[in-house]
């Protein structure tokens, strides 16, 4: 099967550079969702979130000499603090090029893990821009946070070890925004037999809208809370996000808050507005879910305590 | 040893009825406090807090016919939950005092456990005629928070876990409210040669200045955000606390919301304001902690993510 081998190669290489997270599970979840819920708590993850197995893996299917000059990404989120984080890890150069409008605390975060950050203008032309000009000067290698095969088999072992952990899973859902993780995922869960099925915002619907359409989708606004999931899909991660998920649930604003909360209050873990998506997606459509073992994956934990909906 | 035998059948006793909760650590937190801190998590038991283990050993003590007539307790928080969901499990009617001003979210989970909930004028004096009242009607049997042998032999059992699952710690901490927990968790550190310290809010210092005193002092006023810690010791735990506890360390409110903060955004756990009381101690006086392995009993979850205090 495509990637099997792939994928057991990545989940070897990163192992050593990442935790295996833990398993969670609720009674009083499993009561209000009425399925037995199996969360993959990447929150306590290394930078605590899921994209460190993705920068792991692509940083380390790097030669020596591109390592040597350093590497690059994007990103206003997670994704440039597990490059940072990575890259430290390998004793590699971490170029990062950050909205101006990024919020501090991913800023201050990404510094603490080494990263050498460099502002733009918050457009995706100027970032791209930025990017390529710190290239063309140090020839750093570019890191995509999801249009990219080692980044989507990387994040793809979050759920390959969660399936190992629980191998009679009827169904693993994770979040969609860029669709790296929902890529891998899908991979890991295709090796198993195992449903996969996304749950996306509805005020960022791209993914559940490409899918329908068969080509990728915009969005034209993207306000929803769950600020990890507002880009699109990329032509490497939508094939396989196509042949592989069976589903993508769209949810609403206020059914995330609720979701998240839910998870706070009741299993006293943090979660940012993303992982709780997929939870949404569950309890909106019980009929889908009732009686099965669903695994979510619990992307992150890196949310600002003073922007809080609740 | 005083109280081993009594520690271990408590353990046995209560064991099916709570969870044995997970022992976290953090890179980020040991190197921040300079020590190894064991964080032994009591957030994530049944209920969200510690007091599961005191209310079970102490409902599983009584006899056929006392259970027959119910259990009784007066609390504003985790006990009043503690007690109805240990009397659920158990078949045994709970009735609960709360002050009539305690938060709505404490009020439904204690009637989500099946607890029957009286309110009373928030003073202790109406608490305790309310709860009299009751039991002459009833005949349940009272159970103290936290000056009742039995309540705190149950709560000695989280350190008594931690110890037997971390055998080399050099201290365990505890917040001291009632003494309860302190006393529970200075027994199980006796037994092994351990040191047992508590950290107490500046605000609600009647712990700290009893043991200078000599006897049980009380606090005049108690205005700290560590709302579990605002009551005073008793006469059954206090002699326990002049006997095996060697300091108690008071910590301003600003370093408790600190160290709760902290915990919140590197660990990714929800942890109330009380058990940051002692992490907060650890970071005040850091030449006594230096080098280390100190464990700290996370006491409970339960917030009102409504009223944060960042």
């Amino acid at each position: 099967m495509k990637y099997k081998k792939e994928l057991e190669e990545a989940h070897f290489r990163i192992s050593p550079y990442i935790h295996r997270t833990e398993v969670m599970q609720s009674r009083l979840i499993n009561s209000i969702a009425k399925c037995e819920v199996f969360f993959k708590c990447e929150n306590f993850q290394k930078m605590g979130a899921f994209k460190m197995r993705g920068a792991c893996n692509a940083i380390l299917q790097l030669s020596e000499e591109e390592r040597a000059n350093g590497v690059i990404t994007h990103s206003s989120g997670n994704m440039a603090q597990a490059v940072s984080l990575a890259a430290r890890q390998l004793d590699v150069k971490a170029y990062i090029v950050m909205p101006s409008n990024a919020p501090d605390v991913k800023k201050a975060a990404v510094r603490d893990y080494g990263g050498e950050i460099t502002e733009c203008i918050p457009t995706i032309q100027e970032r791209e821009k930025t990017c390529n000009a710190i290239i063309e000067k140090t020839g750093a290698s570019f890191i995509h946070p999801s249009n990219n095969l080692n980044v989507i088999l990387g994040q793809g072992t979050a759920a390959k070890e969660l399936l190992i952990d629980y191998t009679d899973l009827d169904v693993v859902l994770t979040p969609v925004g860029g669709g790296g993780l929902l890529a891998g995922t899908a991979i890991a869960c295709a090796h198993r037999n195992t449903l996969c099925i996304a749950g996306e915002p509805m005020n960022a619907d791209d993914a559940y809208r490409s899918l329908k359409s068969g080509k990728i989708e915009m969005n034209e606004t993207a306000d929803t809370i769950a600020d990890g999931l507002r880009t699109h899909l990329g032509d490497i991660n939508f094939p396989i996000i196509q042949e592989h998920v069976s589903e993508i649930i769209r949810v609403e604003e206020s059914e995330i808050i609720q979701a998240m909360r839910l998870i706070w209050e009741r299993m006293k873990i943090i979660i940012e507005p993303s992982c709780a998506v997929p939870f949404a997606a569950v309890l909106k459509e019980p009929a889908k879910f009732e009686g099965k073992k669903v695994g979510i994956i619990i992307t992150g934990g890196n949310v600002d305590l003073s922007k809080l909906p609740f």
